[in-house]
């Protein structure tokens, strides 16, 4: 009998976690890395992780927790990066063990500061791992809510399809449905500029934009986003898909949304610094901001809203200048 | 000189009180139509309509007044019709000056119940209109942030571009952008069917679904709306486009959506006439889901969401029950 491929979670935040207790549903045993050896410990004398989601009570007997992000990825044929795209590098510094053979999935939703890139195109630019072994995991799913168990829809891409649907049944359950896609660079980019978006949202409202003015943002938004990914890598794909125009409404109108919080702090008149001092963490859609106006200076789409945010998060500009421009070039 | 072609509204609610509002931004003088003497005694004493948007000061030298219809209409180049699409019929009785030469612009966004057409297909069916003088004001564009002069965007459609551009600068301002198109038929399914959808995101959030389901629902109803539209009227236009995907989303998203607020007692277990009696008013999408039901037998396209909605409302069946069997059609 063939041996059924086995998972590791890298990561122990909120998102790491619901991924872990989606994985429990379905496998007798999985591989979990978190940096926190206080969080290991109440895990597994608690049965919850304390930081986040602490209402998920695992089966201890099914975690393989480590601290050593070596024997988390030793364990697995399925690595699942889970951590915030501005410490990959930091945690990947620590691997000593080899990545070769491995299929590594990223729910990460963000671009790494140090390469500029996608998680995706990371691992295969300094790990050599070729594109058939490099999936993603993407919503729209807020983590809190599977916590919850309320039912939500996920997305699992990868170029090898039989890959894809691997997670992808290992990932479902009574509230979890999940499908699959080929799309691994434009689900992946969809959900690094939806933070964009959630910071743009975040602005607005901070400034004093209602709902009416959201709405009409975010219907730019999606059509920016469409014209963003296309030139970054065409195929045919529906933006109405939930992968991408769901996956930008759930955090575009979320107001528990890390990038809305961050974004509304600036539009209330927060600088920068102060804002992520605040909030304590860092947006990913600050990060996203930079690599993605960078990068169309090289594609060339239009895209007024991600300059807007770039302008008013690097150029310091002025927020509510900027926004009064913008929204001369929405309609 | 040529005279300045003038403007009537019809109705007393507060979408015609933001209309009449917007007009009078640009207007010298406006006929505006209402049923209730004591509302335009109220107008006309207290300078603002007491019933709805009552925040709203206006300069009644430029308002004429009038609960005759026919006065308001033998006023105007251009009706505006604001009334609830269930009363249009009953206020048209009242009607003995000719609609010939007029200009009829709707921003109803319901199905005339009594004909099971849309408002600019009514008056061109019924009142033998031609097409090139009916219009349709659509949002996203909730009334109170026009009367809190928030940021608004509104599109205009006529197949008469001449005809949008007077509208559409007429009702432009500081808070108003207004642009225009020449797709009546599908701006104004895009206001009707968007009703539906708020009903079904409230009968899911009534029934415990969470946002990550409202972010799929929306994300299945903006595709689902454009398989609908395209084979009513079959013309080159994105849906993602402000007047059909916005307008979606500030009523999906608004708790305030009559429709939602309908949705959502019908999911928490109450019986549609109890829904009805309790909320004191009837929400446009009960009526849209009927003919737009009837009308998609003839149509025939893949609308899950429409079909479950008129299911729970018309057949009387369990609301738990479709809602389960649409979320495996959903993806």
């Amino acid at each position: 009998m063939e041996k059924k491929p086995k998972f590791a979670v890298i990561g122990g935040g909120s998102w790491a976690t619901a991924i872990a207790k989606m994985l429990c549903e379905n496998q007798d045993e999985i591989a979990w890395y978190m940096r926190s050896t206080y969080a290991i410990e109440h895990l597994k004398h608690q049965k919850h992780n304390p930081n986040y989601l602490s209402s998920v009570a695992f089966d201890t007997n099914k975690l393989k927790l480590t601290n050593d992000i070596n024997e988390a990825v030793a364990y697995a044929d399925y690595v699942i990066f889970v951590v915030p795209s501005a410490f990959l590098s930091k945690e990947l510094e620590s691997l000593t063990e080899s990545l070769k053979g491995k299929i590594i999935f990223s729910a990460i939703k963000g671009i790494v500061p140090e390469s500029s890139l996608i998680v995706g195109e990371h691992f295969h630019t300094k790990y050599d791992i070729p594109f058939e072994n490099i999936g993603v995991i993407t919503g729209p799913c807020h983590a809190e809510e599977v916590a919850m168990e309320r039912l939500s829809y996920l997305t699992i891409a990868c170029s090898d399809r039989k890959k894809a649907k691997y997670v992808a049944k290992n990932l479902s359950s009574h509230y979890i449905k999940a499908k699959t896609s080929d799309d691994i660079i434009g689900t992946e980019y969809a959900a690094v500029l939806k933070n964009i978006y959630a910071i743009a949202a975040g602005i607005a409202h901070g400034l004093g934009y209602g709902d009416n003015f959201q709405a009409v943002l975010m219907s730019n938004g999606i059509r920016e986003m469409k014209k963003f990914i296309r030139k970054v890598h065409k195929m045919k794909r529906n933006i109405n898909n939930s992968a991408y125009l769901g996956d930008l409404l759930v955090t575009g109108y979320s107001v528990f949304s890390r990038n809305r919080m961050f974004g509304n702090m600036i539009g209330k008149g927060y600088t920068v610094k102060s804002a992520q001092m605040e909030m304590s963490m860092v947006a990913e859609g600050y990060y996203a901001v930079k690599s993605a106006y960078k990068l169309n200076k090289e594609y060339g789409a239009d895209t007024p809203i991600i300059d807007a945010v770039y302008e008013i998060l690097y150029e310091n500009k002025d927020a509510k200048t900027v926004f009064k421009a913008l929204t001369e070039k929405l309609n």
